[in-house]
């Protein structure tokens, strides 16, 4: 077993044994029935190797780290034109408020907060019934994880459309500025349903490698997008991916990632790992109790910061 | 000569050649009369190699940079009791904003932000008289930059002191809320003072040092932080260095770095490299104009981007 | 000719003169359409006196002034308790910000900006099919105007509900607090239907006589409201009447007054006249710019300022 | 003894066993000091009669009431040219808000919030020494008072003095404006000392007579003020003399009014009467418990509302 294998593990028992494990989320009845003792971890390194333990295989509703993905498909339909419509700084304020939008007339300051993945998500619609607008998006993750059986979770996603009501007033406040396009009950269909993506975390950390290795999926393999564009892509999930908690994760754990309501977690160590967590309890933050912990874990014992190693 | 040499030499050509070269700061008069065509920079390696073109060897008013060297100083103090009195988040806001200190009961964001920075000022100063306060930071900016010729620009720190009424405003706020524990003037001068201090690229540069390798002086040198308080504060630096333009920053150099609107900007690649460029013009978000072109061309050209290379 | 009569009549001699006449509302085609030099004045004395000069008799969509009626039935049906879901406050902002509701946890300021009308309305849906409802408020404007061929202007109704993005947002976003207790869309029906009321400056003063006596209909004559409940009503149009003009309207008019985008307002002197004046062009506040100034001239004239005369 | 003599010495004798009657300001000695048991009430009316119960000759320490006054020197001097550097709009906010500003560039909401007051006061400064302008605003208090043993409570200013950072915030960050054009210790200094004047029920009631009868000191007599003015000043006081509960205040007494954290109102009833209150405990929104509850019966008792009677 080699070391990192061993520490893969390792976490998984110490948190195993964590009893503040935070609050699932209540708001949805399919989120809230999930088991708060669930925890799962998983990691790909540049080589190829995989180390799980937990429930890595279980899948669970990925929620807002779809957005990276959605990004992802977004930035190569249009391009760095992107930016016009969204912006790149963390928000200052919760995923959802909407002040931010009355401020700057409707742009949402990055793609990661509510608003932003609703301009996304009205971008990857455009030109398309919002089923073929979300299949191309299923197409995508399950390319850059190679996994077919990857789906949508019906339940969620309806649960999702019958309560998502801030969503709802961002969108259509948005669409007073213009910056949706389509009809906002189209654009929000899209969004509901992308966040009800369900993955592991052996799913999800697969899927992460073109982040991780320069946009290519594998060392040497298939280049998914430009090394330029994964490096902002993680730029930006470092920034901005885990909302009014961005610089608490950077300062804690030193890597780019992205936090799902759902309990998940994406990570990337850039050229070393692409990594996922999944532990249903939340912070106060809305981010995963132990997904945090674990991988502050992981990235003092590696020494992958961003920040510097020693 | 070596690549990164001829880099850092055709960089300072390019820039010689830029004719946007932005706006520079004219609120006090001693940084109105510098010349904008002014440009240096300076890259000292892991190895201690020093590169360095243009102006690098002029001292210019680091400003807005001596809250990185202060901030060191302050966690040497109080260690993490200091998170009790300013966060880690990004700001969503300009530099001088009064606006987030009311909603959040006068607890700056973050301590690159000036309302943080001047309560990190009011700790450096707690148990001194502000000569004895500001003769500290001096002697920790000499020794990390390893030059006793550093000093403070008197006509500067009178300036600022005449015409720094916002940040006046800051520290009566928040000695009202009890997170100024000394008389705000007393600590509006050690700040105004540290604002003034003067450094060439070069001196910033070798300053930057123990950020670069993890907390030491050089390689297999004296300790000045532990390893992981310098990932910390290049992880502050990251997401809150160039107050409301940090993730553009991010998304476009992806280095950890700090501006000042005197034109200078210190940028870290851990492990790699400690960086200083100066360019007195300033953007709209008051960074340095082509200090941060710079940067972008640096990190493109030598991979060292902490998002991952290729 | 009373000395009154001649003042309306010379008022009007005056508008018709102005060439500052504001901007007409072009947010829908059927408000775009007016011609900006359409003027109306009408004053309802205590005595019952009539005095009508201009287009006074010119249907024009009273907009907002319908939340004057409406807020009336509301308290007529819960009372008190309508202020658990609504303020009393000035806003501070404009007439369809969404910022104060994320402050304030989805309770509006006050019942005359949007949002808080859109809870009035929401009062009034209780029990009742929206087409009830509606029919309901009518049956009341008639009423109290004494005149049976008061109606929607159905064109107006639908072109605010295709075009009505922040107000859906609104709704939505209360929804989101609980603050809306239908569903958005038939909450939001109502509004758009009440807004879109037509009535003439003649129909519109004699509505408002309940506000100036006492809340009776007449002299001696049926009683609408309590008299407390018309005086607060008064003293919510004083304050609020008019978004964020409302202390400037004071400060020039002194009447209670409650402005729409349609470019009427409805004004009351308590204990002599009830006055509605219609001007399409508005100011940059969004009231009427001639109607504000008639009333203003109105004012002086008479003597009817609340604050004191002499 | 006249109806009106025999309602004031009810209202005080149903104060008196009011047992609820709010929290009296502690942030200074001299007014933490004061028992929460004295109520006051005097009422002058346009005849010249006056009614007085409880502590109606016990000097308190009328704070922000004195606004009032020297709002009234301020358009003395400078006109409607006042109203370039300061509102007429309610704030939306508390008292003490700096977040208006920055919105607005340092130009105040109105004259009766903290920030508009020192830009009055900076107004009334002008051309003068402190101690010359103070000089001529305790004259004016006490011409319109007609009584010449009205001082300044020298304990209260220095209290005020040591203890103002918010207001000092305030005022520093106005000048960064460029919208106080002393320097601000020396604004400061008169306002703090404004805010410690003295008065007596019975003092403050017949200063406020110019205010109930169009500018007049009395009946017949001198003019103090314009009747225009005298009004403006009342819509004023009705729109923003309760700060965040201006609303409120005009909902449930319907008077202009004006409150101070000392516990005094003046209310003003055109016409009728010149009224001033004193409780020293306060509600939530900071204005007098009692001095409130006392003004909500006269109003209702006598139907002096301006929004009507019956």
């Amino acid at each position: 077993m080699t070391d990192l294998a061993r520490l893969v593990v390792d976490i998984a028992d110490e948190m195993a044994m964590q009893t503040e494990r935070g609050e699932v989320a209540t708001y949805i009845a399919p989120l809230a029935a999930i088991d708060p003792r669930r925890f799962g971890l998983c990691v790909v390194t540049a080589d190829g190797a995989v180390h799980m333990a937990g429930d890595a295989l279980e899948p669970f509703s990925i929620q807002s780290i779809s957005k990276v993905f959605a990004l992802t498909l977004a930035l190569g339909k249009v391009g760095e034109a992107l930016w016009q419509r969204v912006g790149r700084e963390p928000s200052g304020t919760s995923f959802n408020s909407i002040v931010q939008l009355e401020r700057e007339q409707g742009i949402p300051r990055n793609p990661f907060i509510n608003a932003g993945a609703l301009v996304v998500a009205d971008v990857n619609l455009a030109g398309h019934a919002p089923r073929l607008a979300l299949g191309e998006l299923l197409r995508f993750v399950r390319h850059v994880a190679d996994d077919e059986t990857i789906a949508i979770d019906e339940a969620v996603a309806r649960a999702e459309q019958a309560t998502g009501f801030r969503n709802i007033a961002l969108a259509s406040y948005m669409k007073a500025f213009g910056n949706i396009r389509h009809a906002p009950d189209l654009t929000l269909g899209v969004y509901f349903h992308q966040c009800a993506i369900a993955m592991s975390c052996l799913q999800l950390a697969k899927a992460g490698r073109y982040l991780m290795q320069g946009g290519l999926l594998e060392r040497g393999g298939m280049r998914v997008v430009p090394a330029r564009r994964a490096r902002r892509i993680n730029a930006l999930m470092l920034t901005c991916g885990h909302y009014d908690a961005s610089g608490d994760f950077a300062f804690r754990v030193g890597l780019p990632g992205k936090s799902g309501v759902g309990g998940g977690i994406l990570a990337v160590a850039p050229g070393r790992a692409s990594i996922a967590v999944w532990s249903p309890g939340l912070n106060a933050n809305g981010n995963s109790q132990l997904g945090t912990l674990a991988l502050e874990r992981l990235a003092e014992a590696t020494g992958w910061s961003v920040f510097g190693a020693g």
